[in-house]
């Protein structure tokens, strides 16, 4: 049986490159780099070369990048620390955050934790295509927002929003600004200093890197409190022994997404924008999320009278890995958020199908796959109660 | 020059087998484990087979485990996530938790961090060899106690705790009983039913395993917050994208650690035995910790008139690995809270030193440290105001 992996917004595998980086730090240079002997220098000195690799893939400074568990600990950390430090503060602005109704739930359910904590949280709307609006943005700001936490990219329905923009706003009125990066770093240009960006999130298995690490970029002078108390590891913002292997792949991948990023997302744009072509030819399919402002490896389809969750089984059934939504809620029966938000019913929201390509994918791949879905889609609208044509 | 490596307390190498069976879950069995695919699936299954063996080391059942980032955040949560699910708690018994002086900073700092919000926190004191006092104990819980945390054993002088009556007090008092057994996993037989523990830290990178991964056991029924919000993993209380190969790793060295503790523990504790009988030969020369309540693989020493840190750093000159204290205080110049909690001056405990031995120390490796150690003693005394001898 053909297997086809079409679900890299999920996860990606770790790159050959990446791993022979890490696999030394196992067994061989295994020291904890807060020892003072030279185990313990030898795995302090490899954090600091991939501390630097992945400030350059954002144009940050070195010290201005701290390692965490993923994306969902810096998108907590990024919110809570600064939430909580505002919070602290005699002369505090306020306690009103901003973020968006399609946000990842690693910042929505974060922004409902501090709902319940004393903090007011406004969630703006977006347009169809999952934009936010400037104006809508600029007149919720209030005397009391000290922050905004906008994602960079969707991950479900890949709609870039208008990061640059949003960050001068932000600067301009003296608030913070957050992104959630973790689907758009390597597939997007991104300079933090450029786009007033004050704390991004990066997660390392989005990008062919290994799980479990991930990192926060913390502008020099934003203060923020800590969520995990111990040994004071990273300047004191996240104690726990540093994952050497982990941040050493974290690392790599960033220099090769870096390296990479032109010839990856041309190949991805072209298999992309073909599967697309391919795809909205059948019969009441529609194509979710922006056509041109939308990252360069993500299509997400609705179909009428189909449900996208026996889609995307039937398409494992013949090895092809896709998505009904993110692989977070995939488990879940809820609607996605992400499509309410932009409009949708959630007869049609569950009628939704994403595939996220990525470096491996090969146009004979997109071929199989277009040629395979229309069949599927016909069987089980045949079966459908909602089709009657 | 020799390579020995002395600082098994700091960290672990990874075990060539743990290595081995992670490595396809790199870029192989990659799947995110919350994707409803066959990649998914796969990686969903390793983690339940892991998730079983961290399990039956310490006789819990699988659906009482959930993964962490390692050993600080499995002490956050257990005791953030209680003490905050206590205070929504309509008929909450009160605010008071009870731990001990010389616990991880993991635990110290977290409960600190609880002091500054709204909880009282009674640090019980210990004797000169670091063992509490049950009597103490029993006196200080109140109607307000909810949680006890005492460590299975301290990981600067190893010495063990009296888990089992910590147990039984705490649970014929109704009161929470969470030990910190990163040290303890893999060197003494733990059954969290046998000793009434309700919640127990396991880190991976101390027990062979890959860094940036532990585990909490959560005895069923006992509830608390999460700490890290977003997509749901974990039942809710630890939401991030599944560490599959971390996982993988981790699930393996507690089958090894399991299978091979007894012939382990006996081949430490010799080499700890003759470690500590040869340099306790050394003029003005002392034990810190108990004399056999401690880890099978712990020796800890103080010297008159010479600094730790000095003496570490004259051994690493000749490829030998130990350390002052714990890994993470060790570039800080404050004297360990430990060794001042047992009594010592802070002069004392500046002039402490650390063996920690592992698996794969030699014989030979410790005659060779025991024939060394004697003439650095006796060079930086020599330059030591402190020795008029």
């Amino acid at each position: 049986m053909k297997s086809i992996y079409m679900d890299y917004a999920a996860t990606t595998p770790v790159d050959k490159e990446v791993i022979n980086e890490m696999i030394p730090y196992f067994d061989n240079k295994y020291g904890n780099a807060s020892s003072i002997h030279s185990y313990g220098r030898e795995a302090f000195d490899a954090i600091e070369i991939s501390r630097d690799q992945v400030a350059k893939l954002i144009n940050a400074n070195p010290d201005e990048i701290i390692f965490t568990s993923g994306g969902t600990e810096s998108d907590n950390l990024a919110i809570k620390g600064v939430a909580y430090k505002n919070k602290d503060k005699k002369d505090a602005k306020g306690f009103q955050i901003i973020t968006c109704a399609i946000e990842h739930p690693a910042v929505l359910e974060t922004c409902k934790h501090l709902e319940k904590n004393g903090f007011k949280v406004k969630y703006l709307p977006v347009d169809k295509y999952g934009i936010i609006n400037l104006d809508v943005l600029e007149k919720t700001i209030s005397k009391d927002t000290f922050m905004i936490s906008v994602m960079f990219a969707n991950n479900e329905i890949g709609t870039i929003e208008p990061i640059g923009e949003i960050g001068k706003i932000a600067r301009r009125n003296n608030i913070l600004f957050h992104t959630d990066a973790v689907q758009a770093v390597t597939k997007n240009l991104i300079d933090v200093n450029k786009l007033n960006i004050d704390l991004l999130s990066i997660s390392s298995h989005k990008i062919y890197g290994p799980k479990g690490i991930g990192a926060l970029f913390i502008r020099k002078g934003v203060k923020l409190h800590t969520l995990m108390h111990g040994g004071g590891h990273e300047n004191g913002l996240r104690s726990s022994t540093l994952n050497t292997s982990g941040i050493v792949g974290l690392g790599k991948a960033c220099e090769l997404g870096q390296k990479r990023m032109n010839k990856d997302v041309a190949h991805m744009k072209n298999l992309r924008d073909l599967l697309i072509k391919n795809i909205l030819t059948i019969e009441e399919c529609y194509l979710n999320g922006h056509p041109e402002k939308r990252l360069a490896n993500n299509s997400h389809f609705r179909f009428t009278a189909v449900e996208g969750e026996s889609l995307n089984l039937m398409l494992d059934e013949k090895g092809i890995a896709a998505a009904t939504g993110s692989a977070c809620s995939s488990k879940k029966l809820q609607a996605s958020h992400v499509l309410l938000a932009i409009g949708l019913k959630p007869e049609e929201a569950h009628g939704s199908l994403r595939f996220t390509l990525g470096r491996m994918n090969t146009k004979e791949e997109v071929e199989y796959v277009s040629n395979l879905l229309p069949g599927i889609v016909k069987k089980l609208r045949k079966m459908s109660p909602l089709w009657n044509r």
